[in-house]
């Protein structure tokens, strides 16, 4: 293990996980009969005539499961609800920190689409928002849209939230490197939840030149290979022949990505990019190509999803802040139309003087991410 | 509305519920490479390669479900998940307060026994145990039963709780009046989870003459009338031939009510019972009779589960120690002889001194309660 996973290890260990829950309210002896029996009954009883106060009187307003099965942890795979624990914990300390959301994890010991669905569909009462996160796809794609009746929102953050800020660091991106969305060649590696959720996002955003490429190479409408309902939708958004990674990026203005596997973008392919290449690999926890060599091929912009380096495009510039507003502004469906304005607000939040070649995305603390983002979905309903 | 009804709904409502998530270490922004990606990767290998590291380095073990289907929310009966939620909060805070528990309430849309189930078995990775809360009777006694296979104990308060407060409370009534357990006539209003549990962990400590009533009379074994698995097996514990709840209560030692009905218990009856006769009305929020009423008609000693009175035998003086020590020791399953040991160990933590007519249980904060149910269950496997 190097250095900083010891650390890591080390941490959890002596925390015990990273997550308790507390009372909002110090509590004294004579406090019990308010807030349990008899007062209580009150409150309940209040809720069972006036079904909305439920929003007023208890924690569900504020509350979002973080809802994995296991099966997609980061870029580790399949390693089960009991491994992805830590992840998820992770995922509820920012939100809390940068979001004041209370996100709980609900890892879940069943992998079937079906099953999922159910338990989703059982614990939604006490919840104002779900989160699914690393669920393998297009499993996750088919289960966000099963969901589509609940009565609360479903965020799908390695969909919604990475698609965000991705955005978000391009229009940066070719805003310093004076390109425009409309006529920019971008090539995105990946098709599972974060490639379709970018490729359906850009092109949602007026981006007319979307290429993604999967494992079988680049995705169009008649090849027979590897293909999922999902992969005909981006077939219809990106336009594409055929070909291959390699071939795509051949003059390509962007690279994205959300691949899983490391090192598949090579120096050569960097080079035979446009001129001021923007590189985002946004694997993790090893991205596509190392900031180094994707630099030493010519790369202009060069970003990750890792905290280890500048220009950390991770959905954690997204999450704490958008469900803040969703929350609050109890919006029932995630539209591209939101995520869009998003990614706009998000953009905008890099003060002008410090936007630069390592500076396309705010940092995760930047206070002007959440005013950016709540009036710029002043006017949803 | 009362009072402090009134000041109930207002407290709720200025606090929007009465839990939180905290992350329990301060983020500095260069902690999130340890706590999120990418250095939590390691910690999601560890536990990947080592399954009981989930223990060790996660939440797991001290997070509780508090899962409940909003059927019998206290006395009010079936007013569904949103409506039970104030409960679970309040249940969570004094989990938290007392026994420093992090348990989060799991209000379930579903109310069929193998969708509850089901549900269990799905978020129980994140978990260290499940306390079953306010499902119907007989149901809630089944699923219970269906979840003997869990990895993870399942503590069903309204049963194992509320048996466990009266066991204390009826100790320490008879020691100080001056009777015996074995010898003792017991009477108890009520067949659902908490008489069922009552009944099982009087019969398991050694009480010899238990009589268990429902709404269609004295439960035994060749009633024909509103019986089910669970009151034949009460019929088996108690040995009695018919009657009315009045018939058995003549020349009774001790009342239980947990039957969910305010005032079924009448001053006749009460005078009808042995000298000293001991009274215990639990159901909540309002008793079989009140404390003045048994009193006038010659109680010696009156106990409910309310906050409003003196002598509260409400099963929050339990389920925070009780579930502490489940947790520390990693008991799998909820036995009558853990019970049993808890209900002494309870009773032993009124003070010598302060042990009387109207001090038959601990008051909730006793720091005596954890000492003595630790030391009690210290060689339980």
């Amino acid at each position: 293990m190097s250095g900083s996973s010891k650390r890591a290890v080390a941490l959890h260990r002596r925390l015990r996980g990273k997550i308790q829950i507390q009372s909002k309210m110090r509590i004294r002896p004579q406090d019990i009969q308010l807030i349990y029996t008899p007062g209580v009954a009150a409150v309940c009883k209040r809720i069972g005539s006036h079904p909305s106060e439920v929003y007023s009187l208890t924690s569900k307003a504020n509350n979002v499961a973080i809802v994995t099965d296991g099966t997609r942890i980061l870029g580790l795979g399949n390693i089960g609800p009991h491994a992805a624990l830590p992840v998820m914990e992770g995922k509820a300390v920012l939100y809390k920190k940068y979001g004041n959301v209370d996100a709980f994890p609900i890892c879940l010991s069943v992998t079937k689409k079906e099953q999922i669905v159910d338990a989703i569909r059982a614990i939604e009462p006490a919840f104002g928002a779900i989160n699914l996160e690393d669920i393998e796809s297009p499993k996750v794609l088919q289960i966000s849209d099963m969901l589509s009746d609940l009565p609360i929102p479903v965020f799908h953050d390695d969909r919604h939230g990475t698609a965000v800020a991705a955005l978000a660091g391009i229009l940066n991106s070719l805003r310093i490197t004076g390109r425009d969305l409309k006529t920019a060649r971008v090539v995105i590696a990946g098709a599972g939840s974060a490639g379709y959720g970018i490729c359906e996002l850009l092109s949602y955003s007026g981006c007319g030149n979307i290429t993604v490429a999967d494992s079988a190479g680049v995705i169009h409408g008649k090849r027979k290979q590897n293909m999922n309902p999902y992969k005909y939708k981006i077939a219809k958004m990106t336009d594409a022949s055929g070909g291959s990674l390699s071939d795509a990026l051949a003059g390509a203005d962007v690279f994205v990505g959300v691949s899983g596997v490391s090192g598949i973008l090579s120096a050569k392919m960097v080079r035979s990019m446009a001129k001021n290449a923007i590189v985002f690999a946004l694997t993790n926890p090893e991205p596509e190509i190392t900031v180094r060599a994707a630099k030493k091929a010519g790369a202009r912009i060069v970003a990750t999803g890792s905290y280890q380096y500048k220009n950390r495009v991770n959905n954690a510039i997204v999450f704490p802040y958008l469900m803040r507003v969703i929350l609050d502004r109890r919006i029932r469906r995630i539209t591209p139309k939101i995520l869009c304005l998003a990614a706009h607000a998000i953009a905008d939040s890099v003060p002008q003087k410090s936007l630069g070649y390592d500076n396309v995305v705010p940092e995760i603390g930047n206070r002007n991410i959440q005013r950016n983002i709540k009036s710029a979905l002043a006017k949803i309903r």
